[in-house]
């Protein structure tokens, strides 16, 4: 089936986000962690996270338009800090449900029932259910102007892992974690290992 | 486990390279399609292609540094137009070697045995064993000065995928097109449906 561009912008809106969604390919599921300077928590689920390079470790992250309240953005944009936390299958449909809107003054972790982790000192709140999560320091923000959404690019600090996930050469095996992947706006998969495959020459 | 940023830092950078890309979680599978201006074809698999917006429909890219020569980079720049093509299970190995090292003027279809398809009149070659791909036209580059990488944003043209797909309220079901994912550098997934979660109140 041919989709043009003028079938496309025809679409209602709801379905075309649908559809526009789906075609990046699977999205990473992790729950951003931050607290404002009252020391209010808050934690939302993104599927934008991208690594951006292993030296420095940076991640990058695509938040939408700050036209209405965001916290999490505001958050880290107040305290530079947040942290990381892979959303698995035991935790997958609490993480979702931190999307719903709640007050400032409300937490998340709370309405979800997910637990928060203070390490290392660290001022922003971990998910201690999420058995895969690092600390990260605001680098660089970035306002999109061609369509109002927020890049934020954090330098990788500390990472957590459950123990035995790390092989030799580096390679952490999130499926054994049970990570979750997500297509489009709302679908949640679980994965299965095809192969690794050795360097291309 | 902790990893503290000095015990990442002393990592071998292979290893380090295998531990960061490990940690932004599942990401998407698909092959860059693009022609130079004398019509030498260049196929790249890449692992960096996330969602922007729906309306204007956008997506963004991070291309590694331009320290070395980079065909797919320099014909995106050179000509403003390319595809992306979602990489399924029956081609991930020959997507994967699409990563090796070649001349400019040899094509990683060719090398590969992908097959090049022209559609509706756009420039660049689409896969024809790819089965949800769709045109996009170059809309911004930035030179992402922090590590050297570079963003690109598309906006997404024409779309085309098999029949059937397509779900009535827009979502695709990439896991019924066999889609993959990637963890890591190296390490390929096909998924398994959890659930589709309704919008969160």
């Amino acid at each position: 089936m041919h989709f043009t561009q003028a079938s496309i912008n025809a679409l209602d809106s709801r379905t075309r986000a649908h559809f526009i969604n789906s075609l990046s390919g699977f999205k990473s599921a992790n729950l951003i962690g931050t607290q404002d300077q009252q020391g209010n928590t808050n934690l939302a689920i993104v599927s934008s996270v991208v690594h951006l390079g292993a030296n420095p470790p940076l991640v990058a992250m695509i938040m939408r338009p700050h036209t209405v309240p965001r916290h999490t953005f505001e958050n880290i944009k107040q305290t530079g800090v947040y942290t990381i936390n892979q959303v698995n299958q035991s935790i997958f449909k609490q993480a979702h449900q931190t999307s719903a809107r709640y007050d400032k003054h409300e937490s998340e972790f709370e309405h979800t029932g997910l637990t928060t982790e203070y390490l290392s000192g660290f001022t922003a709140p971990f998910v201690k259910e999420s058995r895969l999560k690092y600390s990260v320091k605001l680098a660089e923000h970035q306002h999109l102007a061609i369509n109002g959404t927020e890049l934020l690019i954090g330098e990788i600090i500390d990472v957590y892992v459950d123990d035995n996930a790390v092989a030799e050469d580096g390679f952490i095996d999130l499926q054994a974690l049970d990570t979750v992947a997500v297509t489009g706006l709302d679908s949640y998969h679980s994965t299965h290992k095809l192969a690794r495959l050795p360097y291309a020459k």
